[in-house]
């Protein structure tokens, strides 16, 4: 059967997206507010597969056989309701649209609910992979009609990223906004990486390391467990000389990061579920402290800087990797725990294994990690015992010596860790018996009169303390 | 003149804000929904003062002169609302409605918006000080209404804390929601501080201490620089003996902190101005983290414990002291960092100095350092220079040090410092004029096409880094 699709937006993501689906033989209806864009687009990549140049949303819908299915990839907010809008009049019931831009998961729900009584099917849907993996294959999340999402998933399987067992990295992830709050978790897990990624580079530098040994490090990394796409690109950028000077691109960057939000709400939906994800909020912060760089170069200069000449003084290069990769293998444990929370609030039952299944392939984040977390999530329960084991073994012995000894190193050394030093604090506490709340119990029921539990008999209590 | 309040709502805090203000003169009508309590009320302390006890709403607005001023003391949240439309009909134009509880900043601004054509001032005021402050005089933050605010003054003051120079402990915030987010701000640090606390603790138990010797320190500690009000109710926390067993009570207790709200508000609130305030982050996952107990139970006899045996493995006792009197002042300081902030763009105008000045008695957080930040904003600019370089050595040679070294020190022994070590990779990023983030704003330009600033000019970058 042939399959067709009509994309809305053809920005970088949905220019790519198009191109992709042309490619893999979908007929693609394209549209785009500014009408010199898609002439653009057709002129570039017009051969490159059965194309459609539309000039308003209504040609656009007759171009489509019915039931439609329109993909959006206009910008994340009040954009997208106006396409919906607009459309709502030229579609019929049973047509299909979906949104595949970085929508938040509760405006996804706020236009199911929207088009409930227009018998039009909505689906959101996360895309990951950037610029090359629209093109080439992302890893794609979609949510919302669960019937929608089964008849697309012939046409979105030929365009998906294959999860490196033959396999679409695609899968209908659940009712509601969840297609979209997975992407948006995986987006936080992005932070917590590139986060650990940059603590990684500075801890290295700070051993007397350049760009070109600190590349021809990482790149040795990259054979390993650490063998992930982020760490590949990494190498790529630190490698890199800018053309003009010669002297390494990566060194003449501003140091500050910018974001675009989908960090923030994972930390904001974080505190809303309950569910500590320390790497990916401190991940999140330490994007918005290099934000102030002008204030930075101020107080640099003001405040003191006093260091340890001990014996944290040395940080051995292996265990630099050895605390990347436990620290990365920690931040995928917290977006994890996220999902399956949040999951089992909101009723979505996600499926975990497939999750990090379709993260194999084409996203951001994809690592030989996810694989691991796949097994252990998949399977019989003796299996999944056994294979989350292999996690546990990852914090064992030396490995855990060495996660240590590099955050102590940070530490002593003045660098900023806040990603390194949060994910052992998360360690620490998640398998701690005791942690030390129970003062802060009877802190709270000394001057708020709050109650306690207590260790030895059931109920709650309050003391007079006075 | 006589002042007459009415006081709404008779729990543990407005029960005792109606005590303190009679027994300062103040005639006060009291009412609670449920009748019976205030009967008991005022059989137990009818004779401390002027009260005048209410069956109805209508009761309580008769029995107080015009304009009225009328105090909630109801949970924040719905109730507030439904409180405020029962009484809407039976106050008058000019009337003053005073919210003392823990309502978020957007609810009071909504209801300020709300009464505007009523011709009632709404009042939205911060209350600290526990059940002990509430009676003996607790910090009050009033915001909103101007205007009604200097109205209540000469009323509210006399029944306020003293801020240690003769003053009360009150002062007008600003519009809007003012009032209750620099209380929201203040609950944030209280989060932190009791956090910080709460690690020193960890961290001295893990060096073979027990809890009398614990207090017994503690106990000198706040002979100095951490003379706080919390500090002096750990000492009290510490040394207390279950009456039963004769046991320390304190690790009888089930090590679980519960929150109410002001610390994930504050967290959010954070987020949404862009102002990292990590250790108060740290601190409200921390006590999310204590909640799931049996999981860390049960995790406590999977995964692996493996220390560190070198030379980060003794930490001296004085040196704990001080690595909590630096991470506390930079709690306080992120709290001011985000009240200086949000409060310019909520064009509040905060006076920073005066919110240090009524911190400084009868709230949880008054400590000594509220006075040297007092005196950080107050005063000439040449005045403020000096006294910021006192904040600044604070952070100098051996005290610097000794908080990193005590950081290492929980670090390679397996004690979660979640709070410590977000304090320290808080000043190490604020004092670098060189992050690691270069490195991230050019990935984010490898997979994105986000662009990038460089150093050595000026304007916006995209390379094609393949």
């Amino acid at each position: 059967m042939k399959h067709a699709l009509g994309v809305i937006g053809l920005g970088t993501m949905g220019a790519n997206v198009a191109r992709n689906a042309a490619r893999n033989g979908v007929t693609v209806a394209v549209f785009n507010r500014t009408a010199e864009k898609v002439e653009a687009f057709l002129s570039v990549h017009g051969k490159e597969g059965a194309f459609v140049g539309c000039k308003s949303l209504r040609a656009l819908c007759d171009a489509l056989p019915k039931p439609r299915a329109i993909l959006l990839m206009v910008s994340a907010g009040d954009a997208v309701d106006v396409v919906i809008e607009e459309l709502l009049p030229l579609l019929d019931s049973g047509d299909i649209l979906i949104d595949g831009g970085n929508s938040h998961y509760r405006d996804t729900e706020r236009r199911i609910e929207r088009l409930k009584k227009t018998g039009i099917r909505f689906v959101g849907m996360g895309i990951s992979g950037g610029e090359k993996g629209a093109l080439l294959g992302p890893s794609m999340m979609p949510g919302g009609d669960e019937d929608a999402v089964k008849e697309l998933l012939p046409l979105l399987s030929t365009m998906a990223a294959d999860d490196g067992e033959g396999k679409p990295c695609i899968a209908y992830m659940g009712a509601g906004g969840a297609g979209h709050f997975v992407k948006m978790v995986h987006n936080g897990i992005e932070y917590g990486v590139m986060q650990l990624i940059a603590e990684s580079y500075a801890i290295l530098k700070r051993t007397g390391m350049g760009s070109e040994k600190i590349a021809r490090t990482f790149a040795t990394w990259t054979k390993g467990d650490l063998a992930s796409y982020l760490m590949e690109i990494t190498v790529k950028v630190l490698a890199f000389k800018d053309p003009q000077s010669g002297s390494f691109l990566v060194e003449l960057i501003k140091d500050q990061a910018a974001q675009k939000g989908t960090g923030r709400w994972t930390v904001e939906s974080a505190l809303h579920y309950g569910v500590p994800i320390p790497t990916i909020t401190a991940s999140v912060e330490a994007r918005a402290l290099s934000a102030r760089k002008e204030e930075r170069s101020q107080r640099s200069k003001i405040f003191p800087e006093a260091l340890l000449g001990d014996a944290v003084s040395i940080a051995d290069i292996d265990e630099v990797r050895i605390a990347l990769e436990v620290a990365t293998l920690s931040t995928y444990s917290q977006g994890f725990d996220l999902l399956r929370i949040a999951g089992a609030t909101e009723k979505w039952d996600l499926p975990l294994a497939e999750i990090a299944r379709i993260w194999r392939g084409g996203c951001i984040i994809r690592s030989p990690i996810l694989e691991v977390i796949q097994k252990a999530y998949d399977g019989t329960s003796a299996e999944m015992k056994s294979r989350k084991q292999a996690i546990i073994d990852h914090f064992s012995g030396a490995r855990q010596q060495a996660w240590r000894r590099i955050a102590a190193y940070g530490i002593g050394q003045g660098v900023a860790i806040p990603a390194l030093a949060s994910s052992l604090a998360y360690y620490d506490s998640i398998r701690s018996d005791r942690l030390p709340q129970n003062l802060i119990a009877a802190q709270r029921d000394f001057f708020g009169a709050h109650g306690y539990e207590r260790l030895d008999k059931p109920g709650n209590f309050h003391t007079q303390w006075e």
